[in-house]
C-alpha cells in the first residue's frame, strides 16, 4: 500500500494542465499566439479566422512532445529569474546569450511534431517578433522568456503546419465531392 | 483549360498509394516492418500483439511527412541501382558510405513524427539490423537500399513511439474507470 | 589487383570539388551566398565585410555533412528538372509542393552543423528570399531549384553561425590581451 | 563604469571549464566516456587506442553547443535531485518518465554537432547502456541522472562520428602520399 501511494503514475491530464497554467502565468494567452498564426497564414488563407488559429494552437499545445519542452521550458526561464541557476548558465540565461541555442532545440522539438514544413515560420516569426514575442523580448521587464520567446514562436509555426495539412485535405474533401472520389480525409492526409 | 489541364493539384491518395506501392516493390511488407515494432516493445509490453503492430505502422505510413521521405530515400535507392545518379553521389550511395548521412537525416524527420523518444529505438535497430533490416543489408544482391534501410527502422521506432503513448492512454483510462475520473483519450495525451 | 581497383574508396577531395561544381552549374556563386550572410549579420557586426562572409561560406562548404546535402539536393532538382522521378514525386518537386518538407530537412542538417543558433536566420532569409534566393524561387524559368534554395539560406545562415562563433572568440582575444589572459581561441570557442 | 562591470560578458573559458566540473561532480570522467567510443569504434578500427578516444571525448567537449546542452541538462538533473522542479516536472525527471523527450532533444543537439551519421552509434548505447551508462541508470542511489546519461551517449556518439571523419582523412593523406597527390587533410575533408 505505501508502495502504490509512492509508485510513480505519469497523470496527463496534470502535464496537460499545468501546460496552460503556466503559459498563463507567464503572461501568454492563446488568443496571443493565435494572432502570429494568423499572421503567418493569413495570406496563403485569406478565409482564416481567428477562431480556426485558437483551435489549431489548442491542438498543438495537447502533443506530449510540446508540453514537454513547454514545462521544461518556462521552468528554467523561472529559475533564472529567481537566481537560482548556476553559473554561467544562470547569466546565459538571463541574458538571452547569443550562443546559446538549447531554446532553439526546444522549439524545434514542437515544430517538428507537424513536420519540416513548419521549421520557415519559426525562423520568421522568431526574427521579425511580431506582437506578443516584442514583448517576451523586451529585456527591462527584469523577467526573463529566453526559452519562452522561441516557444511561442514554435507553437505558432506548428499550428501553421497544421492548417496548412488539413486546408489540403479539405481541398481535396471538396474536389472528390465533385468527382465522387472517395474521402481523401481517410486517405492519410491528416497530419494527425 | 490547357491550364486547368495542367496545373498542379496535390492528390494525397496517390502519395499514400504510392508509398506503399513502392515498399511492396522494394520487397518490404507491413508485416516485416510490424516484426521490428514487436521486437522492440514485447519486453515493455508483454501483450503487444503482431495486429497492434500491423496497425501502428499502417498509422505511421499514413503521414505525410512520412510518405515524403519514403518516396524520396526510396527514389533515391532505385536511381543508383540504376547507375543513373552523378558521380561521386552514385559511388556513396552504391557502396552506402559511412560518412553519408543523409539516410540518416531523412530517417530522423519519420522518427520526429511521434517525438523524440524514439530516437533511441531507431539508432538500436539500425545497429543491430533484425529481421527484414538484415536482408536489406546484404550487399551480395546488387539491390541498393541505403536509403530503404534506414526508412524501414525509423519507421518501426516511430510505430514504438505511438505504441508508448497509447499504452499510457490506456493505462489512464482503465485507473480513471476506477476512480471517475474524466477520460484522458481526450485530455491531450495521444501523439495523434 | 582488378578487385582493387574496382573496390570502392572515397575520395574527398572528388566530393568537395563536385559540390562546387555543382552550385556553379546550377547558378550559384559563392559571393552570392556571402552577400545573404552579410544581409542578416550586418547588423550585428557592421564592420564584417564581404571577404570574410566569403571565407566563411566557404569553410560552410567544406564540411562533409554539408557537402553530402548539397550533391543529394541539386541531383534531385536536376531530375526533377529533366522529368526522370517517379510520380507523385516528380510533380511535388517540380511544383515545390507545400506539404513536401525534405528540403527543409536537408537544409536542416547543413544548418545544424554550427550548432542550433542558425535555425532561426534560416528560416527568415528562406521566408524573405532576399537576393538570389529571389532568383532561385522564379518558378517562370523551367529550372527547378526545390532544394537547392533551402541548401543556399541554410549555407548562408550556418556561416552566419560561424560569425557569430568567431567573433566572440575575437572579443575575448582582445580582452585577454588587455588582462593577460590564457587565449581563448585555444579554449574551447571555436565551433571547429 | 558600473555600467561596464554589471555588463554581461561572457566568458568561454568558464563555460568550457564549468562543463567540465560538472561532469566530474556527477561522477562521469572522460575516460569512462572514452571506454563508450572505443567500445562503439573498436570493430571498425581495431587499433584504435583509449588515448585517441581521450582525444576525441576532449574534442566533443570542446564545443559550445555541447557544452550548453552539458550544462542545461545537469542543471535540470541536480535541480531534480533536490526536488526543486514545479510538479509534474519534478516527477517526471525523477522517475525517468518515458514519455518524456527533451533529455534525447538535449542528447542529439550533441551528436549532431559531427552530422547525422551519428545517430546510429548513440541509440545503440544508450539501449544497451553499457559501462558507465549502466551505472547512470541505476535508479536505487537517489541520484537523478535522466539528462545525464543521454548526454554521455551523445559526447560518445559524436566522439566516434569525429573518429570516422578523422580515419578516413588519414587514410586519403597515406593514399595521397604514394600517389603524389594533395593532402586531403586540407581538402575539406576534416569535421572541424
Amino acid at each position: 500500500m505505501a508502495k502504490e501511494k509512492n509508485s510513480y503514475s505519469l497523470n496527463s491530464k496534470v502535464v496537460s494542465d499545468t501546460t496552460h497554467e503556466l503559459l498563463h502565468q507567464r503572461g501568454v494567452t492563446i488568443p496571443e499566439i493565435a494572432e502570429l498564426v494568423l499572421f503567418l497564414q493569413k495570406k496563403y488563407y485569406p478565409a482564416l479566422t481567428m477562431e480556426e488559429c485558437v483551435h489549431n494552437v489548442e491542438m498543438v499545445l495537447s502533443k506530449r512532445e510540446v508540453q514537454n519542452a513547454v514545462l521544461t521550458g518556462i521552468q528554467l526561464d523561472m529559475l533564472a529569474e529567481e537566481g537560482k541557476l548556476l553559473s554561467p548558465l544562470q547569466e546565459m540565461l538571463v541574458n538571452d546569450e547569443g550562443l546559446y541555442g538549447v531554446d532553439e532545440i526546444l522549439a524545434f522539438s514542437i515544430v517538428n511534431v507537424y513536420g519540416s514544413i513548419g521549421f520557415t515560420n519559426y525562423g520568421y516569426v522568431d526574427k521579425l517578433k511580431p506582437g506578443i514575442l516584442e514583448r517576451l523580448n523586451d529585456k527591462s521587464t527584469g523577467q526573463v522568456h529566453t526559452f519562452l520567446d522561441d516557444i511561442v514562436g514554435a507553437v505558432a509555426a506548428a499550428a501553421s503546419s497544421r492548417i496548412a495539412h488539413r486546408k489540403q485535405a479539405e481541398r481535396e474533401v471538396d474536389s472528390s465531392d465533385l468527382n465522387a472520389e472517395s474521402d481523401p480525409l481517410n486517405n492519410g492526409i491528416s497530419p494527425e
